[in-house]
């Protein structure tokens, strides 16, 4: 048994996504969401200052007292994952590898569609993910720079966003694939307009569930979960505006977010010179 | 060919979760939603009164030149689907039965739960069509009058609906259901506060993709589909204030609801009458 939280980040309030699938898989754990408001989007940045910046947060976060953090953002992810697991003692889950599994599973034709960040799109980890599980599949991935600043901006029903995904939708619609993964863990925040954008014919794989199995069967073989009896809670931290983390999560996710704290970009810093 | 629309109604805004479906598997029809927002909630109605409001706007879409009407609302297919099919001349969908069947397919243990309206929980239609697919399964039927006032109200993130929630939910989880049908179009709505409250070991079940496809269907074997290439429109009417069923619609499937126009509950009883 062990009290401590599991410590969740991403570049805003996409991560929430995932929070909400570990929320419905370990509702007697305690999290710490840490959303980087202040610096997102990470998608335009440079792999090597995603990096520094995902490893100033992890310090953070392990420095706080969580027992295992958890990589929330595909963009971190794809540039940081194994920096961080080589930086950390606590253990460190990141998203991606499933959601390559998930779609080499779901599809007929072999022709699969991302749609993600730039850094994710440049990592191409996608793409050897993918042809390590299958040589013959085609992948075909779309950066998307328009979308996480929507996104954060609220813009759920804004005929802008509609038109920007038609138009990163196109050339997967032209390729002809029948399964698209959604590379970024804002973009399941727009659900309904992605279903309604690629219609009933085209899988769309998000794998937040599959993530949030991982961190549960992680804690529970290293014997590190909470007593399961017990009710968790979650803590909300932020680099930009606690009210606008606290908005979109109440608008996309329905999860009302009662403490949503400022955390300032030195206090990161610190910790990772620590 | 057939270029009418497709007629969908509804108690209020909760229609709109299958008017989504239909978009995903129809984008090339045109549609025309109404919701009774002026006479919202039907579920604590009798259902001499639901099936009267149900002839009347069916006969109003009827007379506005549809070519299929769905009832895109638990209460009134419940109190009213044959009456709206014997009167009618065009043919009438409804929802219910598709999630009767889902749920006999998804439980493991026979033990079914059933959130819906009082309407719907009354008439007993859920546990006929169950026991009547599996005369052994165990049908637990939850009534939840303050679950569409608080959805139609906006209430998404407000901690009364997960307090609400987790108090219909609490009768489901002592009796052991490991699957539950979301008996009400409202409900999927607020589909992430039913899944943190259920968790990841109960199948919830809402089977408008399945109403959808059953649209699709009767399109398509009466050859009354439009044509599949072109972009369909929609529309919207209420009987209530526009702009609550427009920030519903944005604020719940990020629709963006751009013609929404009031007609008067005298119109409609006068289709009626007619």
């Amino acid at each position: 048994m062990d009290a401590r939280p599991v410590g969740v980040f991403d570049s805003g309030a996409g991560g929430l996504t995932v929070l909400h699938e570990c929320l419905v898989t370990m509702p007697h754990e305690d999290f710490v969401y840490l959303g980087d408001g202040e610096r997102c989007p990470y998608g335009p940045r440079p792999a090597g200052e995603i990096r520094r910046f995902a490893l100033e947060i992890a310090s953070y976060l392990e420095t706080a007292g969580v027992k295992l953090i958890l990589a929330a953002c595909n963009s971190a992810t794809a540039a940081a994952l194994p920096a961080l697991q080589e930086r950390l003692s606590v253990p460190v889950v990141g998203v991606l590898a499933p959601e390559a599994r998930a779609a080499v599973q779901a599809t007929r034709n072999r022709r699969i569609g991302l749609l993600a960040t730039e850094a994710t799109v440049c990592s191409g980890r996608y793409t050897s993910a993918i042809r390590a599980l299958d040589a013959g599949a085609h992948v075909h991935e779309v950066a998307c720079p328009g979308l996480v600043p929507l996104i954060e901006a609220g813009a759920g029903a804004d005929p802008r966003l509609a038109d920007a995904v038609r138009g990163y939708a196109a050339p997967l619609k032209a390729a002809g694939v029948d399964t698209v993964i959604l590379g970024c863990t804002h973009y399941p925040l727009i659900r309904p307009v992605l279903e309604r954008v690629f219609g009933r014919d085209v899988t769309l794989v998000f794998s937040a569930g599959e993530t949030a199995r991982e961190v549960a069967e992680t804690l529970a073989r290293k014997g590190i979960e909470n007593d399961p009896d017990r009710e968790g809670s979650c803590r909300f931290l932020t680099t930009g505006e606690p009210e606008e983390l606290r908005a979109l999560g109440e608008r996309f996710l329905q999860l009302p977010l009662e403490r949503v704290a400022r955390v300032a970009l030195t206090e990161l810093a610190r910790a990772a010179a620590a």
